[in-house]
């Protein structure tokens, strides 16, 4: 039922991914999926429904939908995959409200600290995880070294990177640049040896692809991915505007469409239909409100695929092992 | 002598500009100076030279240079204003040093507790000011107030808005959203009378024309801009590429060019030519390092447009004036 448009790309969305064949169910309002799937021409075998009576809405307070909404579509799937119904749950809805109930059905993994939403961004040398972007506003050291585990454990187990790079998010490379946290963090980053650490990385070398991972707290990368998302979205306007100035322009836009869709889809993170949330006793993809149904379908497949691929039991393991080697304080806060 | 290509776009920049009429003074090494000047056929009656030994590299650090190079370019170029020589200054360099040299040279205006860098962001609906976009890393409330109030200083100043619309950078609009920091800000800015303060505005948001000036701590405003600046690059890739791809698409981009440049030079913030430093004794225009020639004379030009719109004084009023209306801590620190 998450998203701007609900249940219609969401109902779409499975439809399309049930053509890979793992079995998907659709958790909500049954009367109002009923009647979408009705008009969307029924449901194939692998797709099914599950009731939920309430729904989160996008701009609801996370904690207090969480805490308050037991029978909502976000809390109930979460407790399906909690009481192993389901390997993985995706939803297209409030993404803070999805970390606050996926943390009441679910719980922290084993030694997380503070579990954290990555965000997958589409470099020229293929995916790099950026986290956190948005779920802990305030962050220590502590966390950034475990946001740099989680991240490298799930390149390894979604894009299967077997030794990811890692660098912190800052305004310049020198190591004396930065804020006390990120100072602090490179410490911890660099003396972790299960971590192949690179300093620190500036914004715009983000998408170059000389590293797979970068972490920093989630004011900056939450501000970050935003001014990312704008500036598409602008350009793509100016670029509307550019194309529909005059008769040679249009004429030219037309001869250039399909290239450029093509290099601009580059931009879209959908193609793997949206980020993670890491360090959550659950596989959970958040995809972005404004999702059609093919990019639910690659969120559902790219759930599914990580699910399948064992990222928890890899998270799990790598903050494990991380916790063994470094010495760091027990048991979060 | 300062940025990537000095003195070559300096010296055209210059050339450029002084068919304005107003005087111009080049600043650095004369020898070099005078074999550029002859490559580019000579000065015009209003260019002037003026020696100084020295330059500051774009990767030398900050304090260093300004306490160093006594007879570095950028420091003489300060001198000349601090001494009435010159009205304003303009440099296409280490934006740091720039801020450390205007320090040493030129001190604080009456009452300010940090200066900072501004940029100047092309918005929907005009010029958008920005600031801090790197001088204070570590902000307090009070900060971001004086930002607020040297902002909209320089919107009446430079583009003669007479109640510019002030917002506080959030990942959020909500008032409980966004950062300690953000949220003590917004209490002294909605309580500071000389200011239409309009609280929390998202990146996406600030393009749009909503607001005049928006104000952010040195570390997220630089991030923020280097973020933006990189999407544009790396959009501007993507859009080559898509024009080269094949034949069809080669033909549309030659007939899309003359809409597309236009409406994406719109992107291009050098319309001014560059940020300026707010707060110190000294209209001080800081451009892009990789500024072509035109870029400069646009700095020239905007540097002394603010410098004839009286920007200082300006901002020693609108400062002494808000710091008499709130409580203040006095003097800074």
């Amino acid at each position: 039922m998450g998203g701007d448009f609900a249940p219609g790309p969401n109902v779409a969305g499975a439809i399309e991914a049930s053509r890979h064949g793992f079995q998907i169910l659709l958790v909500g309002d049954e009367a109002v999926l009923r009647e979408e799937i009705a008009e969307q021409g029924g449901l194939p075998p692998n797709v099914h429904l599950h009731h939920a009576s309430e729904v989160v809405e996008m701009d609801e307070k996370a904690a207090s939908a969480a805490r308050h909404k037991r029978d909502s579509s976000l809390r109930v799937a979460f407790e399906l995959v909690s009481h192993g119904q389901a390997d993985a749950m995706v939803t297209m809805g409030n993404s803070g409200a999805a970390m606050a109930s996926g943390l009441f059905a679910c719980g922290r993994l084993d030694g997380v600290l503070r579990p954290a939403i990555a965000t997958i961004f589409p470099g020229s040398a293929g995916p790099v995880v950026f986290l956190d972007v948005g779920a802990n506003v305030d962050c220590k050291p502590e966390y950034l070294l475990q946001f740099g585990t989680m991240g490298a454990a799930l390149t390894r187990a979604a894009f299967a990177v077997t030794k990811p790079k890692v660098a912190i998010l800052s305004n310049a490379s020198e190591a004396e640049k930065g804020t006390e946290l990120t100072r602090a963090s490179a410490e911890l980053l660099g003396g972790a040896g299960s971590i192949q650490f690179c300093g620190y990385l500036e914004p715009g070398a983000m998408l170059e692809g000389e590293v797979q991972v970068v972490v920093t707290d989630g004011w900056t990368g939450n501000i970050m991915l935003k001014t990312a998302e704008g500036m598409v979205e602008h350009i793509k306007g100016l670029m509307r505007e550019a194309a529909d100035r005059n008769v040679l322009s249009q004429a030219g836009a037309l001869l250039m469409k399909p290239s450029l869709s093509a290099a601009m889809s580059e931009l879209d993170s959908s193609e793997y239909g949206g980020g993670l949330l890491l360090g959550i006793n659950a596989v959970a993809v958040i995809g972005h409100g404004a999702a059609d149904g093919a990019s639910v379908a690659r969120a559902l497949g790219f759930a599914e695929r990580v699910a399948r691929a064992g990222l928890l039991d890899r998270v799990r393991e790598s903050v494990t092992e991380q916790r063994e080697a470094v010495e760091m304080p027990h048991g979060g806060e």
